[in-house]
Order: structure tokens, then sequence, then C-alpha cells
């Protein structure tokens, strides 16, 4: 119990874990980290390990000195985790969990298995499985997945039938999915700790269509109570087939009524940053509250709450400040979250902005604010 | 604006530096700190300096790479900053502030000269003031309090006329104030920045008895709406006298329904820790944005609140875990804040726990359970 004797490690040290560092110290709690120096976690961290995440000799230096490894991305080389886990290391998730979700491919196969709805999918074996599966789909497009090493939007491609079988000499590569149009994307936060499992309330998400990163979400979801039950038990299904401790973030998509897993993360998730100030217990301390085998906590909404993405503009470079910062923070229920990243470049995801209102109107008057203002000097 | 090119400085690493500490991370923002090896804020600041709060050369050796050096304690050695000041350096909240409050003789003076409530009192400049005040005094007791030096209730002290009386010999090192009995405790945070004032909501105290320390508070006091403002009021108008940017916590005593200024400090206060959870803005993001320069923000409460102290009990040595850790992070919005301090003493602050409710019953409720559970295991 708190404080804790056991020592945890998180392997990578961006937002994620910076933020995971952040809500772990109000309880007193000691988390390492691995990664470059002056990463953004550095600060906050109590102990912050240079090493690289894609060496598994750093990462199994970097844990064998502790009890628990985590890890805040899915790039990392895996054989350090099962080096540890060989030796008796507390891996969360499970390292059978991340090698599941990180390759695309298997994590679309597992949720066949698991009995969970997905969009329609190939994972090619052949040039022939290639062909033949985009030949198949009615619609104009296809949507293109590299399997492995995609994220914040990169690695997914949305193109014509024709450019789609250009790449069939990679088939290996990709998983294939059907394009679906006039999708609604949702997400659940899920925390699997040792006293059970819990999700968040239902988030509703807009994406920013060139970067593909998400723009803007609030919660509660603007969608009736039986879908919400829906997502978050049809998400709560898609968890504990993993069969894993962790904290979770499951993508959902609604098509014509079909609610259907998109994709896993097995880590927290930028789709999670508004329970900060908008639930009961953050996705961060939940995640610390794993990590340390502590009870798990109330998930419920406080009220309405928003996040805005702070994202590098197309011409940002180098130094920054946020341009109406002053404005932002005159704001009642606006909350600027910096990620300590030293420089700025377009599309790197800088910081959030977390904003709650007493309803839902107000929020979204707010968000809109928020979003005119979320502009940065570059100098 | 933020991140901040300025560099900012505390001196000492208690409880409130770590608190301050933590509520600058989320906005990317460094502080450094001042304190001996492994000190509590030494998770969560970004840079810790070893050296002593009571030498002025520690200080000044600070504080001379900084741009804004503050202070959490007033026990420090304040020829250190006059020197710091004097190279141009701004100190928040002011020398002349810190010089006026850490001596309880110079505090009442300036209250009687700044038109402030304050209790009958004398700082008696002879034998025979200290002796004339206490004979003057109808009450069969005397409140008597060490000029400086004293923190979490030491150095004062409720004695009977007759054994007041053989201090007379010290008298210079008194304050003594006039004795009342049924009095209620209140405490108002005020945040002076560069783009105005603000007060907190009023705050409601109980004391334990025996330690002096506050045991618990609540906020929204029981209180009717213009009692709560003319205490705010007072507050402010207790604070502005000072002339000082800053963030200061101002107790007051209310007897027979006239409101008196007790104390004020130059800094976040154990009175205003609720308001990490329960208002808008934290009272250590707000010190942290009076320290950036940055606007005062939102203090409203988002819902009723409580705080509970953890304290070292009678027989408290050691190591120590909380004994009911569990339980209590099982109850819903009860925060636990542990302040990483290294081995736990009889009537040390430990920590705190704050508590949210919907409403002031479930408050209560909640903060007795919390009350029952807050016991240390030591080892």
């Amino acid at each position: 119990m708190i404080p804790s004797l056991k020592k945890i490690g998180i392997i990578g040290g961006g937002q994620l874990g910076k933020m995971t560092c952040e809500a772990s110290l109000p309880m007193g709690l000691h988390i390492e980290i691995l990664d470059s120096e002056g990463c953004p976690a550095s600060i906050a961290a109590t102990n912050s390990v240079i090493g690289s995440i894609s060496s598994a000799e750093d990462i199994y230096t970097f844990g064998k000195s502790l009890d628990v490894i985590s890890y805040e991305i899915e790039s990392i080389a895996i054989e350090g985790l099962i080096r540890l886990q060989k030796e008796g290391k507390t891996i969360i998730p499970s390292v059978e969990a991340l090698q599941t979700i990180r390759d695309k491919g298997l994590q679309k196969k597992y949720y066949t298995k698991n009995n969970t709805p997905t969009i329609r999918f190939c994972v090619p074996e052949s040039r022939l499985d290639f062909e033949s599966f985009i030949n198949e789909c009615v619609e104009e497009k296809i949507v293109l997945k590299h399997r492995t090493g995609g994220y914040d939007g990169k690695g997914v491609e949305i193109l014509n039938k024709v450019d789609a079988l250009l790449r069939a000499d990679e088939f290996n590569n990709y998983l294939l999915e059907q394009f679906l149009e006039k999708i609604i994307e949702y997400s659940v936060i899920v925390a699997v700790g040792n006293d059970g499992i819990k999700t968040y309330p239902l988030v509703e998400m807009y994406f920013n269509e060139s970067s593909n990163l998400v723009e803007f979400l609030f919660s509660p979801a603007q969608i009736d109570s039986k879908t919400e039950m829906d997502c978050r038990d049809i998400a709560m299904h898609a968890v504990m087939g993993l069969n894993s401790k962790g904290l979770f973030a499951v993508e959902l998509i609604k098509h014509n009524n079909s609610i259907y897993v998109n994709e896993i993360a097995p880590r927290p998730h930028n789709s999670g940053h508004h329970t900060m100030e908008g639930c009961t217990t953050s996705q961060f301390e939940q995640f610390v509250r794993v990590l340390f085998d502590l009870p798990l906590g109330d998930t419920s909404l406080l009220m309405p709450c928003a996040m805005v993405n702070l994202v590098g503009g197309a011409n940002d470079i180098g130094n920054y400040q946020l341009e109406h910062g002053k404005e932002l923070l005159q704001m009642s229920g606006v909350y600027i979250h910096l990620y300590n990243k030293k420089d700025i470049k377009p599309n790197r995801k800088m910081g959030h902005i977390n904003i709650i209102a007493s309803n839902f109107e107000e929020l979204i008057e707010k968000a809109k604010r928020v979003q005119a203002l979320k502009t940065f000097n570059c100098f």
C-alpha cells in the first residue's frame, strides 16, 4: 500500500510517460523512465535513465533492477521485455498482449477469435489475397494500414482501389480494411487491475482530415444510453480477451448503427486526456494504480469535458510559445497541458487543452474559443 | 507566455514546494528548489539545489542565476533575499511583506495601521507593558505567541494569567493576545498577480486541540453569504496593504459575530489544500501563475470539498505505510496526497486527503470515514 515498496519503470518518456509520472507524484509514488536525455517525462520522473527504447539491451538493463515494467509506446525492442519476463519480472500489459496489439494483422485476427465486432478486413498472406480482397470490396476506396510501426495517424492510408493494387508486391506489410463512409469515432478507456475491470464514459472524437490526428473530443458522447452501454461492453469484452492487466484505449467506429472495434492501444491514450480534469480518476492515475497494484478508481465524469490537441502547424519550426496563452489562461475551466518538447515541428503533438463546463452548450462554446486560440508563435 | 523563458526558484522543498512543483509540470514550467538532499519536493522539482534555507550565502548562490525567487516557509535567512533584491532579482512576496509577516508583533502592528480588525493584543516593549496587558484582560487565560519561528501550531501557548506573568522577563519574545472562547476559525486564500487580486471561497477549519494542527476543513463554509463576502473582503484588504504580489492565506476568527484577522501566511497554506481537487484553479497552480507572471485563474469551487490532514500519531516512528490505503483508494472522490517524507514522527504532517462530493451531507459522511481510516502502519 502507498507509499509503495515496489519499483516501477516505464519504457518511453514521451507525453504519456510525463503525464503518468505527474499522476504518481501526489501519492508520493516513484516512477523511473527509460528514454533519451531531456525527454518530455524527464521533468516529472523520479529518475530518468538514458537509453534507447529500440535497444533490447537498454530495456533489459533498465528493467532488471525494477519489480514492474510498463511502456507508453508499442514500438519498443520487445526482446528486452521477453528476457525480463523470463527472469520473473512483471510486465504490464503482458508481452503476449503487446505482441497481439502491435501487429495490426494479429490484432484483427484476435478480434475474430475473441468474437469482437470489427470492420471487414484481410491480412494478406499472398499477392492473390491482397488483390482478391480489394476487388471484392464494393466501395471505391480501400484502407491500407501498415501492420507495425504506425502511430499518431501515421501508417494509415485511404487509397483508390487502382492505387491500392499497385502495392500488391508489399502485401506482407499491410492490413487491408473495407472503407466505410460517414462513420463516427468513439473511444473507451478500459482499466484492468488486480481488483477487476472498469470502463470510462464514452468519448466522441473528431479527426483532422489532413493529419489524421484527433483534433477535438468530448465526453459524454452525444448518444443514447443503450448505445453507450453497448460500446462500453464491447470495449470491455475486447480487452478482457487479452487476459492482461493494464490501461487500454479501445477505439470504436459507428457505421449504420453498428459498432466496430477499430484498434486497441495498450497504454494511456490521447482519447483519454480529458479525464485529467474531467473524471473522478484520470486515466494516468488509473494507470499508476494498475502498475502499483492499487485498487481501481471511480471512472465517472465530474462534468462535461472536452480536449483540444495542440499540434505544430504547417510552418511551425524551432522554439515556441503559445500565441494566446494569456487569453487561454483567463478562461475558466480551461487547463493547458504542455509536453516539455524542446522544439516544435509540423504535426508534432506539443500539448493539449482540457476544458470543463457545467453543461454541453457551454462546453462546445468554450472548445470553439480554444480551437481559435491554440496557435503557436515560433522563434 | 507559456512555456516561459523565466527561471523561477523556491526556497524550501517541503510539501508546499512539492505541490507547487507538481502544479507547474502540466504546463511544462520548470521550478528549482533549494533545500536539503531528498527533501519532499525533490521528486517533483525540475532541479533540486542542495543547500540550507538558513544560510544567506546558500540563498544568494541559489537565487543569483534565477529571475524570480519565492519561498514556501517564513523562517529563512532573509539577508540572502535582501542581497538578491538589491541586485535586481524579483522576490515574491516582497522582502518587506515577509519582514512584516514573519514577526508576529510587526504583523499585528501592521493590522492596526492597515485598519484590519484583529484580536486585542500587546507587543510589549517593557516588562511593565507585558504585565499591564495581562492584568487588564478580564479573561482568566491569555494567549502568548512567540514573535518569530512558530509554525504548525508551535509557538502558541494559552496560559493562565498567573503562569503567563512568570514569562515577564522574556517580554521581548512575545506577542500577547486576549483569549477568546467559542471561536470559529476560517481561512481565505488570496492571490495577488500582475492582473489583479482574487480570493478563494471561505474555508471552515477544525483544529486538533492537542497538536493545534488543522485536522479537518471544508468549503463552502456553513455561513450566510453576507458573512462570506465580509470575510473575503477583510482578507483581501488585509493582503492589499502589504503591497506585494504573491499567494497568501488569511486565517480569520469569528467571535460573537465579529470577524478578526488572526494571521497571514505569505505562501500556499494547509487551509488551501482542498483547492487541488475542489476548485477550478488550485492554490498551487495559482501560486505558479503568480510566479510566472501569468493571469490569475478562476477560484470558484467545483463542488463541496473537504481536507483531512495525515499526521504522525503519538507512537509513529520510522518507515510507514497507510494502514487503510486500499479502503481509502476504493472511495470515490477521495484523493491521497503523500509528501514523500522519509520517515514518520509524532505530529509530523505526512500528507493529506482531499474529498469531493456532490452535496454537503455526503461530504461530511465521507470525511468521517476518511478520519477513521487515516492511520499509519510503522515498521
